[in-house]
């Protein structure tokens, strides 16, 4: 009942998660609400106010009194020095928005922002996979693939915060075109868009040409949970795309052992799911290319906290500046 | 005269340099000898420690006293929490050699080991290129390719110590065989024995074949000063061959960029004095593929110390382990 707490908001391309988590890490309230993305920049700043007040409302009238602080977790990099969103992959409208004096205004109360993926490792750190562990390499295999690296029991963050785009390291130089303006990343072979390019690439298809009805969702949308079931059915085309995806993800996962000799490489989001089939080519190119003594110290794993590992990261983030310097 | 100081030994394939370096970072006496890296793996350890104590010796006659610390750096990835050594690509009898304790039994004080590009980079943040820099990627273009990481101020070892090994990150999945056993490594582009390769390759000659004189030294070894006065007469087959090196030491300078959002990016080592050649294919995979953002934020720069790092980086190392977790 009045457990001291803290806000978790994680907001993503559509929706927003926003949570009372205790400064134990449990989740004591969840409410959900749009992301309102494509909207004016302001427009979008407000929304994610506007939830954060209805849950300190909701909190209030449940006996939970105030927080100790609120920590808020939004796409793409941003720099965590000004609370400045540099470029945010779903919002158009923040390219160098300063976020946090915006939230702060219309909440009334200090606030703690971070990307996505940061929040994410650190929930992971403080409850799930990574608990006690102090080098951490964290993997987000979504729409798009994110970072989070946790060295020596802190978060990276670099200069001004925007560290940890894993996603962005080049596997294959001359490798198909990515969303961040590059070709060959990871997130190009590796991620939910990256998988799907894979597909089209396999068809003969045009980038956004419909597809085949089993790797759709009922939007019409390419649907990873879909060509994983057609994988699980022995269909070739879906064995050999994830066999890609698996081969440079083994690549890239490498190379991250290789530069930060890490005791865990954390993998999570939606694409993980399909690990079973990339598993085989993706642990061929670990051994083929990261140092065996290095190789042996590490274990490859799954996420353990899920979509509530946004909210709970977020929360340890507004609770716990100092570990993320 | 009686300034407190700690010596700093750098192991190379070939030669030792041992110093009496001052708790400011200057360097009070220096002494060399050779490595002998090619003997028994305890007569190589025995040669270190003969050295230390013949430094310890002339400092102690010429008014000295005692040094505060004793810091060691040899090649090759090390565990540093044991003292080591896993494998050294110049001593072939170092597998699993248990170098620290048989360091400080031979010379009888406390000793610290670590390797050379993590020394070499905590000389370049001590008294070099990034002094007071808080995040920093350090490169050594030399035999091979070897590199120390600076995080939110400290040293990266990671789990036992081998982390920073950034000339074995993939550039080019499809690229040359690598001395590590992988291929297509950083290491197999820009440094010595990779521009070698390039060059071998270019002019169809198979790997070890006598070079043309032109690029060789006066042991008939293949010699980057040779083939940058080459460069420098407008040579074609030189120029091609550190574009390529260029090329693909700008991919990785990228995806550093992008995992740590560094302030600056520190090249040294021998291949460093061809840096002019390598530049515009460098800046132009740097700019296609790591944010703009980040990019902007960051400097690469030469390393400001020279041969002299090794040994003030060891000396630091000694001096100040908490720097080092």
């Amino acid at each position: 009942m009045t457990r001291a707490w803290a806000v978790g908001l994680d907001m993503g391309g559509t929706n927003i998660r926003c949570a009372a988590v205790s400064v134990a890490g449990d989740v004591i309230l969840m409410e959900h609400g749009p992301s309102l993305a494509s909207r004016k920049a302001g427009d979008v700043a407000e929304n994610i106010a506007t939830q954060t007040l209805h849950l300190l409302d909701t909190a209030r009238r449940r006996g939970h009194g105030s927080p100790r602080a609120i920590g808020i977790a939004v796409p793409g990099p941003l720099d965590v020095q000004t609370g400045t969103v540099m470029q945010a992959p779903h919002v158009a409208a923040w390219r160098g928005y300063p976020l946090r004096n915006n939230l702060e205004r219309l909440i009334g109360r200090k606030v703690v922002v971070d990307n996505d993926a940061n929040a994410w490792a650190l929930g992971e750190y403080w409850r799930g996979a990574a608990r006690g562990r102090r080098d951490v390499v964290l993997l987000t295999l979504g729409t798009g693939v994110g970072g989070g690296l946790i060295v020596g029991g802190k978060l990276v963050h670099g200069r001004s915060g925007m560290a940890g785009e894993l996603g962005h390291v080049t596997v294959n130089p001359d490798g198909p075109p990515c969303d961040c303006g590059s070709h060959g990343c990871l997130e190009a072979y590796a991620s939910a868009s990256g998988l799907r390019g894979l597909v089209e690439n396999r068809l003969g298809l045009r980038p956004g040409s419909p597809l085949p009805l089993q790797i759709v969702d009922s939007e019409k949308n390419f649907s990873v949970r879909g060509l994983s079931a057609q994988a699980r059915r022995g269909d070739r085309l879906a064995l050999e795309t994830f066999a890609i995806a698996g081969h440079y993800l083994g690549i890239a996962i490498a190379s991250f052992l290789n530069i930060f000799n890490p005791e865990l490489v954390v993998i999570g989001g939606g694409v993980a799911g399909a690990l079973p089939y990339m598993r085989k080519t993706m642990t061929a190119q670990v051994k083929a290319r990261a140092f065996t003594a290095i190789c042996s110290q590490a274990k490859i794993v799954r996420a353990a906290l899920g979509p509530r590992g946004g909210v709970v990261g977020a929360a340890y983030a507004g609770l716990h500046p100092v570990m993320r310097s």
